[in-house]
């Protein structure tokens, strides 16, 4: 089983939560599938210093940045093929708000990157499932109008519902599963997790992926 | 317990080998320990472009780039004390070879930087155990002439014997231990291993360094 596993940078702050990531990457590998590393090679929204946790002046790429958790295996999403794919999985960290979409932007008038919503529609319309952890829900209320966690912070929970989508509480390691649209999600950082939570819900997410993939 | 974490960037190429870091984090927290992360505020050696494997011109700081694995919470090795420690954990990435000590341009006649040096002696006078990652037992050799593995390759292990080390080689998940100068290793991407053989590799190296600790 493939998995696609879509960056967006590394380090919470401006792109991918590198937590996250990891845990889905050992847990796709735990559970007998291959992840397949993907992100959009295009700069970052911006770069932030995490010690400071300001901006600095200093320009990244989100594809190259991607790269360091991938140890160099990654590609283009642009070019990645939905037929090539058994499912797909977003970790959080602000860079699924801020690369991958502009939630931190636009809130609830935010906008997906083409390249990223054209995969994700393409495998959601060949009936795959597309796993979303910590923020990176808002994109599939925005793409799919789906049914939802972001946990239980209320600001992201009003906006989900203004982008199409329904949301449901859950707690920290919880996954809440939208059957008959085939999307999964998980809040893990979107509480003030632990490692341990958020490879235990991140696990259980990839889970819930493959189950769905296999029917 | 209190186990400190010892980060050298963020990035396999130029800094902490990402899986590897964030699986001793997770094992840390599963097996009910609290990880302490700590990296020298000094430059990297080099920026490497993770998808090109080449280095570029942009300077960044081990710190900086250290607190993106840890989400911010992370202090100066330099103000780190032996007291407040259980233990201390190197994982691996070139950042051990070359921001931790510089074996990656000196080989067996390298240095470990002062400000590591002094905690890591600190550290093991006090009779508490120290695990090291992938290349970070060169590390264990240079300043403790301890019995150590990074697996199988050749030039490293008879570098670990220049450095006044033991070398014995162990598969990827396996890991080593020197009783007597309670200092545990195991090879994690030393091997071509995969995600879920580096989290197992950390969680046995997390395990054995625990129970040293607890003796």
């Amino acid at each position: 089983m493939r998995i696609g596993v879509v960056l967006s940078g590394c380090g919470v702050f401006d792109g991918s939560e590198i937590t996250e990531a990891v845990s889905v990457l050992i847990a796709i590998d735990q559970l007998g599938g291959k992840a397949v590393c993907l992100a959009p090679n295009i700069p970052q929204m911006h770069t932030i210093d995490h010690l400071e946790k300001k901006p600095t002046a200093e320009p990244r790429n989100v594809m190259a940045e991607s790269a360091r958790i991938a140890r160099g295996q990654i590609s283009d999403i642009e070019n990645a093929n939905a037929s090539d794919l058994d499912a797909l999985i977003f970790p959080g960290g602000f860079g699924a708000a801020k690369n991958l979409s502009n939630f931190a932007s636009k809130g609830d008038a935010c906008e997906v990157v083409p390249s990223v919503a054209k995969l994700a529609r393409a495998v959601h319309e060949a009936g795959k499932p597309i796993g979303f952890l910590c923020i990176a829900p808002v994109i599939a209320a925005r793409l799919f109008g789906a049914t939802v966690t972001i946990g239980n912070d209320a600001d992201t929970a009003a906006a989900i519902k203004k982008l199409g989508g329904t949301h449901v509480e859950c707690g920290p390691t919880e996954v809440c599963v939208d059957e008959a649209k085939r999307i999964v999600s998980t809040p893990c950082y979107m509480y003030d997790s632990s490692p341990a939570q958020a490879f235990e819900g991140a696990k259980k997410l990839v889970e819930a992926v493959m189950k769905l993939a296999k029917r």
